[in-house]
């Protein structure tokens, strides 16, 4: 299945013209996964890499712990299934999807989470060795935007890349924030690659959301060009994540857990 | 609860430059909604207007088809909980919500639907009275721009407005691109406001998510500065809503049912 679809009679009107034209349009596509038979979730994604999507999603939901839990997994693309077998699947599992996490008032625990699954899924990256300067921020982010062919073509998807410091290691694309994300997830678990000396870029705002699921791949590091929101920064405090927002140009703000960028660490 | 929360700490890099600040950082809130007793949702939302966002989400989701199903309904906002008593709750709906809809592949329906819910609430709006002119379209969008305060300080929030030829009538915002047009139905809903000559003008993407949820309301044209998609145009076609997208300046991109723009309709 093709990201883009090139769609006929759109009708541009520009500086007073009316004139008809061919425009290219980013597709959505439904996924349906099923899970030893039972229907568990339908993602609406840009059709590309849907087998790391469904790993990635199926690990950060927390029905796998490893890639050695899926035992068969099979994707019908047109149709739009994944069928995956999993050797610990629990229907008590299916009743705690989505469910809201009650915190208990009085406790220890790192606060911020909403979802039941987030809590079990979601790593503490304290850590996690990998640092970079305000420069690797500045040219890791032009880099993805450069690459960023679909966003360039039809202005209708998210990117996110996985990165080190020299350079953009994986790009994913989606028209859904979080598959963007998932994509890179399940190609990390089954290449069995390292991730806590990685870092994320993302194309859009540091929700919950977002910074949940960077923390769930295991990465310390987030750089975006937008905003960040208050509960994603709480987050990142507390599980140790490095988010930094509004990289523009040469400029950018730290939100959490500055040591990793060596600018911003006790000069001796 | 404040929509915006004022955060020290911030590390702000500037031309070479290192200074500690306080940022103003958008909030997210959980919000779950009770059904009856039972946990049926939860919705991370900016906190604002929750209530008006749980009546326009529960019509959304085809759990009332009017106001009047609703036989109460309390709001404990601090706790981020909704609950709501409802005359027709059925244990069905609850296995159904969030089904994928499984099309016949004979069959004359009109087709785009991903979800079960979708295709029971989506209105077709064909013979909506709304009319409008390319100008109308400019003006609207920049009037929903200049009067999006919490975007403009914090970048970090969708704005959608309910709109007549004349101007904006209602205008909500959230950290959810969805939950800013729940906002608004529920609002219509309560308050009894006819919709079928109203606009929306939106901030982000027009998704499938997001036609879907126009389509629910049941307003027959929506504006926005950004892309579509190509299933969102699919169900805009069926459903019979005008899509105008990237309307920056003074251009514009009409997708689909470009009879309601008058500069569009056949010269006599």
């Amino acid at each position: 299945m093709e990201a883009v679809t090139s769609r006929p009679g759109m009708i541009r009107y520009e500086q007073g013209k009316m004139e008809e034209k061919t425009d290219l349009v980013v597709n959505e596509h439904p996924v349906t996964i099923k899970i030893n038979g039972e229907e568990f979730a339908t993602l609406v994604c840009t059709p590309e890499y849907i087998e790391d999507m469904a790993v990635g999603y199926l690990a950060s939901e927390g029905v796998i712990s490893s890639i050695e839990e899926i035992k068969d997994l099979w994707v019908q693309e047109e149709e739009g299934f994944v069928h995956a077998s999993v050797s610990k699947w629990s229907p008590l599992h299916r009743q705690l999807y989505s469910k809201r996490y009650v915190t208990s008032c009085c406790g220890a625990s790192r606060q911020g989470f909403v979802f039941f699954n987030d809590a079990k899924t979601a790593k503490v990256l304290d850590q996690a060795p990998v640092e970079l300067s305000f420069d690797d921020c500045f040219r890791l982010v032009r880099e993805m935007q450069e690459g960023a062919e679909t966003f360039n073509r039809t202005g209708g998807v998210h990117n996110a890349a996985l990165c080190d410091r020299n350079g953009i290691l994986l790009s994913r694309m989606d028209i859904g924030r979080h598959n963007a994300l998932d994509k890179i997830y399940g190609y990390c678990l089954k290449n069995d690659i390292a991730v806590d000396d990685k870092i994320i870029v993302f194309s859009g705002r540091i929700s919950s959301e977002i910074l949940l699921k960077v923390a769930k791949i295991g990465c310390a590091v987030i750089l975006s060009k937008s905003a960040p929101t208050e509960l994603a920064l709480e987050l990142a405090d507390n599980l140790g994540i490095t988010a930094v927002g509004f990289i523009r140009g040469q400029s950018c703000n730290v939100y959490t857990h500055p040591h990793r960028i060596v600018e911003c660490r006790p000069q001796s």
